[in-house]
C-alpha cells in the first residue's frame, strides 16, 4: 500500500515521517518500504519552536547520523534552506514573530534521495516539521505543519 | 492502524489526505475510519498557484459540499483564513512572487470536526494543500505542502 | 456624536479606544456610549514593542478582566490571531526586525461584542495599537497604529 | 476636545479623517481644529483594495489637491512610503495575497504638517487607511485599518 | 587591480557586472580578469520590474548563453532560487506589491564558477539585479540593487 | 574610469565602497572621485547580523562622523530607513530568521550627497551592506549584499 501513497516522492516521505513518529512508522511496514528503495533518513525530536533551536537540532542530528557530509558547505547549504522552507510552513506568515510561539513536541524528519529517473538530476533533501503550537496549557494548542525541498 | 497514525488530529488529517488523493484514500480503509469518528471532509483539485484560484476553488467546493454554512459570514472566514495558512506553507516565504509559481496537480483536502474533549471548544476546520511546483516542463518540478488550521 | 462616528464598527472602537487613551475617552461621552451597546472593552499600555511582551501583556490583560473566558482555548486562539494581525500594522512589514525597535507607550485597546444584525454570526473580538516609535530620545519618534478583528 | 485627543499628532489626526470620513468629520468641529493648526489634509475614497490602484487613487489625489509638490520627487517618494507602511496594516501580513482580497468602500486621508516643535525636523506627511473588505456579499466583511508616516 | 578587489567572489563579480553594464565592463580589464579565472557570464537588461518578467528574461538569457544547461532541473533549481534571492534585495520587504513598482533599465548579471578551493563544494552561481525604480517621470526614480547566490 | 561606473550614482557608490572595502578604495583613485564629487561618505564593519547590532553600529558611525545631524531625528529616521532596506537585501525574505544567521566581516558604507540635478531635490542618502554569511566554520559562508535609498 506504501508505495502507492508515496509514489517515490521525497516530501511525502518526509511529511509521512515527521506526522507518524519513529514509534509508529517502525510498527507498519513504512520504513520497510522507504529503505528498499535507498533513501536515507532521519527522524528526531526538538521542544522549541525557535527557529535558531529547530535549525541546529535538525543540522546536528543530519550531520552525526550521516544524512549530510560534515565536510561540505554545499551540502549544509541545501539542508539548511530545505529547513527555513518548512519553517515557513510552521510559521504561516509569522515566522518573524517566532519568539512568541510557543510548541510542544515538535518532529522533524529528514529523507535523502534521487527522486527523478534522470541520472544528472542527482540527489535531492526533504525536511518536514510536525507539532504543536500554542499556550504553556495541555490542551491549548493545535497543528503545524511545514516542508521544504532542495538539490543537493 | 490509521487511528493510531492520526490520533483524532485534525490537520494530520487534512494532510493525509490531500497527499494520498481521493481514489487512494478510498481504497485503504483512511476513509472508513475518520467517517467512523465523524469528521466532514472534502479533497479536489486546482491545476493553478495563483492564490486567487486556489482560495476561491476550495472556498465554492467547501459551500457547495456543505463543510462549511454559505450564509454565515464567520464560518466562510474561518475556512479563508486556514485556506492563508495553508498558502503560506506553498510559497515558502514567497507567496508575493506566487505568479512566477507554475504548478500541475494540486490536491487540497478540507476537513472540519472537534478535535478537543471539551465541548466549549467547539469546531475546528482544517485545510491542507499538496501538489508539485515548477517549470511548465513534465519533471522539472518538486513537491509542497501546506497546511492551516482555524477554529469556525 | 460618537454613534454617528462609529457606526456598531468593532475595529472603530478599539482604534478610538487605543488612540484617546482611558482618561480621555472616560471625560468624553465615548465609553458611555459604547458600554450601552453592550460592548466588553479593555485599555491598558505597555512599555516596550517586542512582539512577544506585547502579546503577553494584552492577554493577561483580557484573560484578568474577563474578556475572554480564561479556560475555553478557541477564545484565547481568536484573541491571539487579532492581537498579530494588529502588530502588522505597528511592524509596518519589518516585523521581523522587531527587537529594534524602540517605543515609548504603547497602547492597546480590545473590544467584544456583536457587530453584525444576525445572531448566527455571533461575538468578534478587535484589537487594536497605538503609540510611538523611535530612537531612545525624548521627541524622536513618531506614530505607529494597528488594527486586527477576529471571530470568537 | 479634540485638541485634546489628537493632541497634535499626525497620524491621528489622518486616522480620525479616514474612520469618520468627510461627511462626518466636516459635521463635527474636529474639521475646523486641524485648520486652525494648520494642517494641510485630503479624504478620499477608492473601490479597489488592489494595492497600485490604492497608490494610484491616493498619489493622484495628493498631486490635484496640493498636499505634494507634483514637480518635486522627494515628496512623491515621502508619499510613496507612507502609503506602503499603511498598506502592511490592511494587508495584515498577507499583502503578497492582495488580489484575493475584496473590498467594498476604502476611505483615505492624508495630512501634511510640522509635529515636531523643532524647525529644523521639517513637514512629515501621514497617510490613514480604512475600510471594508470580505467576500463580494454585503454584510459579509470586516474592518481594516492601516497608517503610515514619513518625513517629506 | 580587479583581482584585488573580487578577491574571486561570485556574488562581488555579479554586482559589478551588473551595475558597470556590459558596456563599460568591457572597456575595462574586468571582463579579462574574470574570463582568465574561468568564470561563465551573461549581461542583460530587462525593462520591466513585475518579478516573472524579471525571472523569465534571465532564465531565457541563462539557458541561451549555455550558463545553465537546459535539459537538467537541478541548475533551473539552483538559478531560479538565486534570482528570487537577488529579487529580494530589489523588492526590500514589499516584493508583495511589485506590481506598484515602476522601473527604467533593469541590468541583470549571472555568474558561473567555482569559488571555493575544495573541489566538492563543486560549481555555484550568483544573480545580481541593478537598476532604478520610480515613478514613469524622467528623474524620478532612485536606485535598487539585488544579489543571490546558491549551490548548482 | 570611476567616473564613467559611477555615473554620479548614490547606490552605486555605497555598494562599490562596501564592498572594496577602505583600504582597497583608499588605494585605488576611487576616494578621490567621489570626494572630488562633493559626497560624504564612511565605511565601517560590524561583526554581527543580528538587525539590531548593525542598526546600531550604522547609525553610531554615521553619528560620530558626522554624515547626519545627531540633533535632528529627520535625519535619523532617513537614515533608519535606509538600513532597513539595506538588510531585506541581506536576510534576502529571512529577515525574520536573522538570529540563526551567522557572519563573518560585513562591510557597510554610507553616502550622503545629492545625486539629482534639481536643487529642490536635496540630499539623500545610501546604505549598502556585503559581507558573508554561513555556518561558524571558516569557508562554509558565502556572499550577501544589500542596499537602501532615502531622501534626507
Amino acid at each position: 500500500m506504501w508505495s502507492e501513497v508515496i509514489e517515490g516522492k521525497l516530501g511525502k516521505i518526509a511529511a509521512f515521517l515527521a506526522m507518524m513518529g519513529e514509534e509508529v512508522a517502525q510498527s507498519t511496514s513504512f520504513i520497510k518500504e522507504i529503505r528498499k528503495d535507498g533513501y536515507l533518513y532521519i527522524i528526531g525530536r526538538v521542544g522549541s519552536m525557535e527557529p535558531q533551536k529547530v535549525v541546529a537540532a535538525i543540522e546536528t542530528a543530519a550531520k552525526n547520523q550521516g544524512i549530510i557530509d560534515h565536510g561540505v558547505y554545499r551540502e549544509a547549504h541545501a539542508l539548511y534552506h530545505a529547513i527555513i522552507e518548512s519553517l515557513h510552513g510552521i510559521g504561516r506568515g509569522d515566522t518573524s514573530l517566532g519568539s512568541i510561539m510557543r510548541t510542544v513536541g515538535l518532529t522533524f524528519a529528514v529523507v535523502r534521495g534521487k527522486p527523478y529517473p534522470s541520472e544528472e538530476e542527482g540527489e535531492w533533501i526533504a525536511v518536514a516539521l510536525y507539532g504543536t503550537i500554542g499556550a504553556p496549557i495541555k490542551g491549548s494548542e493545535h497543528e503545524v505543519l511545514g516542508m521544504g525541498i532542495n538539490h543537493i
